[in-house]
């Protein structure tokens, strides 16, 4: 089939010789295509992804506010849910998300599994429940066919719906930046402005938190170390996950891959430029006013962390049936 | 370009040879893809499809309701638009809508160029402007080199926007159903009861409606000519652009292309299943009460028209810049 060739060769890993002394010693690794995804797995989690019927609307899917079209994020402030309700966070990029140390500005997801479960039940994403959206995949018969060939006895339900998504989230990983082939010895891959801007980067201490492959998304950190960050945000996270005070405004530190495509900027999505993130960071965690010079810089090498976006045909969905639930968009 | 060449597969026209006299006679002829694409028009048409800041709010696309991924359409009874408004009719598929001899349910757009411009700016859809899509376009480089490559000078207006999108449009057929191969010779491609169904579709009358290429698409008839159709809906069909008494109730007869796709059925969506469908059309327009085997049957033919659904890899947009308006999903 044309589509598995396809997926074949979306999921093949290149082999590239690299002399690892070129990028031991930097704070910031290359990105690597995962070696062990299954492969149908993954195909059937990619048309989950895609499918609005997950959704009590029928209209929402996970691509709606992580839209691969866009770096896998919705580009607002923060999200459109069920019945145009205003989400309470901006919409992290699913891009790499499998590197992340957990799920969610507080991490209270540990794994993508366990995080996929979350968006459909919730009241202000998708509203419906893990027992409606397993009930309508089940009257699907190309579901049914595909969930028993890829778990390899019948049955559909939430713990395999979210194992696939999560599987074929896994896949999203975007290699191959230039900052990567960089690392990797090709020394014309980034100019010297960008090559400076990540010195400065690095000598600056924004390396202390935005680091390892996904530069960042590898520890929590508070927002506003040095001087306090103002929001109307009623987000206070890690508090929420762990009950601890002095987890007060501490979130994830978020991946700086694809940076460029991420906008709008920090939980609260308030932040509308890179330039203005790069400025900010500097005063709230260094304590330390950038030029407008040195921010450029550093918002030129951040830019040069665009990796290739995940590839794929479209996914084409089985259609419902008349046995399926109909989806209630209003009301 | 790996993307330009997959869009150079995707527009070949797949030649065979084909003795007319096997479809000559039907009232259904196969379709074919169209000959003259203007390919890097039609690439540019598709990431406009796909792209959420022809919104205001940053969120839907012309694919939010025409979703590629299902037949084309949003398999809602009536769509959802800026700020969750509830649309006023059922969004009618784009798959091979450039067959139409007008666009919308009562016809009042000439083309698929003039349509494109509607829901850009319909206030209960995309709630944008004209100028102010162009504007959004403008600030983003890839976009105005795109534009400027396509139409031979710079410049982005609206003008040039819905002639990409309707490019795009025109490519969206769907050739190679089981009943186009039997069309075109090939006996085993459908059933014999599919075939039984569709001689009681040629008998009973369905083809004085549903003929051509599209099945349908060629000609506005009233609905419910024989007995009356009951709905809420307010829509009342041509006689919105003609003023003409004896065209109310009087709509475009859609394509029964993919229509196994494209539920639920009729202008207000109101009818869930296919078999209902046709059991109403042989009561409305024919005054013919067609038993349960019966209108199996010619729900088994129909079926048949499901073709080859577009397939292409997901448009990846290029990013907002500093200078691009912000969008605007709340208030
Ligand atoms: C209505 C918008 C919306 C929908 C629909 C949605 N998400 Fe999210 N997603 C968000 C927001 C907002 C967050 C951040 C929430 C938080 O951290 O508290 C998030 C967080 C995530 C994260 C964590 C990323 C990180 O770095 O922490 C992943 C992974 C994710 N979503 C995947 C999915 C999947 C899979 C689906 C579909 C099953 C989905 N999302 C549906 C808005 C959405
Ligand atoms: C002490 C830890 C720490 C240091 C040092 C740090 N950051 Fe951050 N960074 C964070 C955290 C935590 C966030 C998330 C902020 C929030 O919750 O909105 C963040 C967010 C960001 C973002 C926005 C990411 C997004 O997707 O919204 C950018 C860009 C960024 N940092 C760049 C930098 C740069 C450049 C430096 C150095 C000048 C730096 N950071 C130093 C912890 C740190
Ligand atoms: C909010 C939902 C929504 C959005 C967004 C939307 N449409 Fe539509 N579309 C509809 C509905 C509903 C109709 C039927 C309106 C009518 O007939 O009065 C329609 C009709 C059409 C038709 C006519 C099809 C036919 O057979 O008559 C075409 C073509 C079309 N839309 C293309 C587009 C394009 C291109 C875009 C983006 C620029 C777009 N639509 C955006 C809901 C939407
Ligand atoms: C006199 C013209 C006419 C005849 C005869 C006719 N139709 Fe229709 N058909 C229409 C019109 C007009 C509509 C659109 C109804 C509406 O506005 O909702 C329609 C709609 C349909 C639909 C729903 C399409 C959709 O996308 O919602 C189906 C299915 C259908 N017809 C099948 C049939 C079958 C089967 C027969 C024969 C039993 C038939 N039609 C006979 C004019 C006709
Ligand atoms: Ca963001
Ligand atoms: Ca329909």
């Amino acid at each position: 089939m044309k589509f598995k060739a396809f997926i074949g060769k979306l999921f093949s890993i290149t082999l590239v010789t690299v002399s690892l002394s070129s990028f031991a010693s930097e704070p910031i690794q290359p990105i690597e295509r995962p070696a062990d995804i299954d492969q149908s797995k993954a195909a059937l989690g990619m048309k989950l992804f895609f499918d609005p019927r997950l959704s009590k609307s029928g209209f929402l899917s996970c691509n709606s506010c992580h839209n691969l079209s866009m770096g896998g994020s919705d580009n607002l402030k923060t999200s459109i849910g069920h019945n145009w309700q205003q989400g309470p966070i901006n919409s992290p990029t699913v891009l790499n998300a499998g590197l992340s140390l957990a799920q969610f500005w507080d991490g209270r997801a540990a794994t993508l599994k366990e995080q996929a479960g979350g968006p459909i039940a919730n009241p202000v994403e998708m509203a419906s429940s893990h027992k409606l959206v397993a009930d309508v995949l089940k009257t699907i018969p190309q579901y049914r066919a595909e969930f028993q060939q890829v778990f390899g006895s019948p049955g559909i339900d939430i713990d395999r719906i979210t194992d696939a998504i999560a599987e074929f989230e896994k896949t999203l990983v975007t290699p191959n930046s230039r900052f990567d082939r960089w690392l990797l010895g090709d020394t014309k891959a980034i100019t010297a402005r960008e090559l400076a801007g990540y010195e400065l980067f690095k000598s600056s201490g924004c390396t202390a938190c935005h680091s390892g492959p996904a530069v960042g998304a590898n520890s929590y950190h508070k927002l506003g170390l040095v001087r306090p960050y103002k929001t109307e945000n009623a987000a206070r996270g890690r508090i929420a996950v762990t009950g601890n005070k002095a987890d007060e405004f501490v979130f994830k530190v978020p991946t700086l891959r694809n940076i460029e495509l991420t906008y709008p900027y920090f939980h609260d999505g308030e932040v509308a430029t890179l330039r203005e993130a790069v400025a900010l960071m500097g005063q709230l965690q260094l304590g330390r006013d950038f030029t407008a010079d040195e921010v450029d810089k550093i918002t030129a090498f951040l830019k040069t962390l665009t990796g290739d976006q995940p590839t794929f045909p479209l996914p084409l969905l089985p259609p419902s049936t008349e046995q399926t639930p109909q989806p209630e968009p209003f009301g």
